[in-house]
């Protein structure tokens, strides 16, 4: 930055929420990309005229809504964003050995977005969006089917090319080709059974139970830009959680 | 307190490190209960003989350890104990209002530990062990069955009196009456199918697909001292997770 940026909070608001406020918008803007190191408590307070007490308020803030961490020693950093892959934590499969799993993508079409899709995404209902349908294996194994739902034009890079050349990682894809970084995920899961073509891809029974995961990702602004629903073998599901 | 209690590190241990295990063998030993405010960090220094920035780090390291809480304006906190009722989160049942479940003690023995069981709860297999079986109703509907294995002696106010009187939440119930406080819980979430007497504590038919939910509950000490299942329909099971 080349000036002072000084801090208006707006009525009600606190000085420190709204210097909060401004890193943010200056994180959401990419002047500090995910994993990267943001300057010194110092540097920012001078270069947003406030006392560094109010920096470090703020600097807490951000590092209680997620935006930021800090490690004790190295600095404080914009989070990293999501590598994707995370979704077969929910499942147990093969060997344990922790592989990553081979990605194979089945179907890849631009289609007019269903209701719920468009409403989840923020599109208007009939608006085009991109939607893929993949197979992960393990072991030449596969384990898990999804359908992802991704809003166009903003995902348009991905509607051209051979999907083959995509690699097994979505967000590492997303964040090259389209520039956009998966800050934060909600997956919601629950118990169905498998129709017959989805037990097909996956080599079980029509009508076996599986495990359903639902897939809202964020990027940094809180926009929703992926709806995706992952399906497995229940009897390989298993999911740990902690409370605290 | 009343006199200095002089931090000794232990060879390769930091200064704040030393004083972090200090501070929680204070709040292990119920000097400060759950729930209840810690002394201002100004008086701990003093007590332990440190530099005010010694003690903000030890501070921030318990915070981290989930030990302690600091909220804005208000102080710091001892975490407060769980107060169990927790596992119905992973269940969507009855008109969504909210209100807690119902318990009913199906059955309370004294048992010989199972392996399992045993190891769980860092005892020697085949020793007594007290074992619940429980029913949990929404609107007079049962809607989850679980097997609690508690350890003796500690849990030895519970295998006497009657269980109509315990209310329908345990671990007030474990803190009151046996001075145990549930400080964590480990839940591993699965899918199975309800064996015949299962299915007809829950009114469901036999080999109907449940959830399981495995926990494993800790004290301030991290002793595990519960090991519970969990058992309910699989189509009612919805579980929500956020990922930053």
């Amino acid at each position: 930055m080349d000036r002072l940026q000084l801090i208006q909070p707006e009525p009600g608001q606190s000085r420190y929420a709204a210097l909060a406020a401004a890193l943010r918008a200056r994180i959401v803007a990419g002047e500090w990309p995910p994993g990267s190191a943001i300057p010194a408590e110092q540097t920012l307070a001078a270069e947003h005229g406030v006392a560094l007490g109010t920096m470090r308020r703020a600097l807490e803030l951000l590092t209680e809504q997620g935006f930021i961490e800090r490690v004790h020693g190295r600095g404080t950093f914009v989070k990293p964003a999501l590598s994707g892959g995370s979704l077969l934590r929910f499942f147990r499969f093969g060997d344990g050995s922790g592989q990553a799993p081979a990605s194979r993508i089945l179907a890849r079409e631009t289609l007019p977005a269903p209701a719920e899709v468009a409403r989840t995404l923020g599109m208007g209902p009939g608006e085009p969006a991109l939607r893929l349908r993949r197979l992960r294996l393990l072991a030449q194994q596969p384990c898990l089917l999804e359908e992802i739902w991704l809003p166009l034009p903003l995902f348009e890079a991905l509607a051209e090319g051979d999907p083959a050349d995509w690699g097994d990682l979505l967000y590492p894809l997303f964040a090259q080709r389209c520039g956009v970084h998966v800050h934060r995920a909600v997956d919601t899961i629950g118990f169905g059974s498998l129709g017959a073509e989805q037990a097909r891809a996956l080599a079980l029974p029509p009508g076996h139970p599986c495990a359903r995961v639902q897939r809202q990702a964020f990027d940094l602004a809180g926009h929703c830009i992926e709806a995706r629903t992952t399906l497995g073998d229940a009897n390989a599901f298993h999911y740990t959680v902690s409370i605290t």
